[in-house]
């Protein structure tokens, strides 16, 4: 599946991949970049942000019916600790709720040797494969 | 002030440009180019949460004593409209409560035109110039 | 449209009375009472978002075409200063956004004298008199 | 320690009882009543809000060295299904991260037959019996 998806722009341009998916979930990976650094010299926090939800959106796609389109419409996150250039962050994203149309889902986000640096949750509006009919 | 404060790696990497501000506010935009697409075409929403964030915290610089460093812990997005590739965003953050080590923010992401793209709040935690002594 | 609309239990039960509204907004109070206080002596916080969630979700029935039921699904607070008992919390609830079947809407909670005592943003699920057609 | 902590005012008001708790995690159950019902007949989302606080609130205690007090001062909610009169909910909060002022809390709200409810996040400000000396 990861060979046939192709991914956007915006992945390729952050240094974001997709290091480990199952049925609800899925594991997204950065490295931060010297650009990519705060005032304080830290990864920027919106940059965390852009990770999580990208986690949380690819562990969508890993649902039955398939999602076509998932986009977010909020987004929670608690920072926990900075995140440093040069670390490598793994998100891991996982579904928590499928509605007909809206589905939940959270993410922790670790840095090196596991130690935690955010948690997020998001709700996304769902398009899927198979409209299904009951209520949401 | 705006001179004197050296940007930082990320708000040039993104092309963020502070066009505002005033006590308790800023305005900070950007112009959203071709690597920041998502699957579906449009601007990542991470990137408009990372805009948010940027001018959310820029405007806790603005309030006095002097905010030394401002790190968000908490952030919430509401994404009401997608974002276009090209389309010029103007996030206006303002200052909402000012405790001793804990500030409330929130603002508007608007796009061309003035439509409105995203809402975010933020809590930061502080450190200001001259400690004050009275509870949060 | 105040008199038509009868309140629902918990309104009653809380002490819930809508004091003000306008196309887009609706003012809600209460007065704290004793059963309400939480371990430090103070009104449980979450009987703040219990106001706030009334204050945002009747200002979505003062618009066009008619809302005939809000259901929140995503309610975010910051709580910024304790309200004691006997206070009197005035709740503002205003609309941001109005799609198809998702609105954005947001609240400050006032105490005695304006003091800030909250701000709140919530996503309410609704289904209107006449549905559009248009996409949200 | 559940019977030398007296329950606050809100939690007999309310019904809250507090069934299980362990270090980091703490349960507590309501049973919706009659008058907690909105217009539409279900349990109020807010009093939903109020219990999962509570519960989040609650698994504070249970760390080492023993919190003295802890207000939250952001709250999240994602409410899932509509919990029905007469449902018992059951509310586990979590503790995430544990600093030296503030804490990060997450919360699952479940009903009858474990049927999800609602999920959670709360970020609390707490007050130690002995201040750790290290950063936040």
């Amino acid at each position: 599946m990861t060979e046939t998806i192709a991914h956007s722009s915006a992945w390729e341009w952050l240094g974001f991949r997709l290091v480990d998916e199952a049925e609800g979930m899925a594991t997204v990976e950065m490295t931060s970049r010297e650009q990519m650094a705060n005032q304080a010299g830290f990864l920027h926090g919106g940059l965390i942000s852009t990770l999580a939800d990208s986690a949380m959106g690819r562990s969508l796609r890993t649902i039955k019916p398939e999602v076509r389109r998932a986009a977010s419409f909020d987004l929670k996150l608690s920072f926990i600790a900075s995140a440093r250039i040069g670390e490598t962050l793994r998100a891991t994203g996982k579904v928590v709720h499928v509605g007909r149309r809206t589905c939940v889902t959270e993410c922790r986000v670790e840095g090196d040797r596991g130690r935690l640096i955010a948690t997020a949750s998001g709700t996304f509006m769902v398009s899927r494969e198979k409209q299904q009919t009951d209520a949401d």
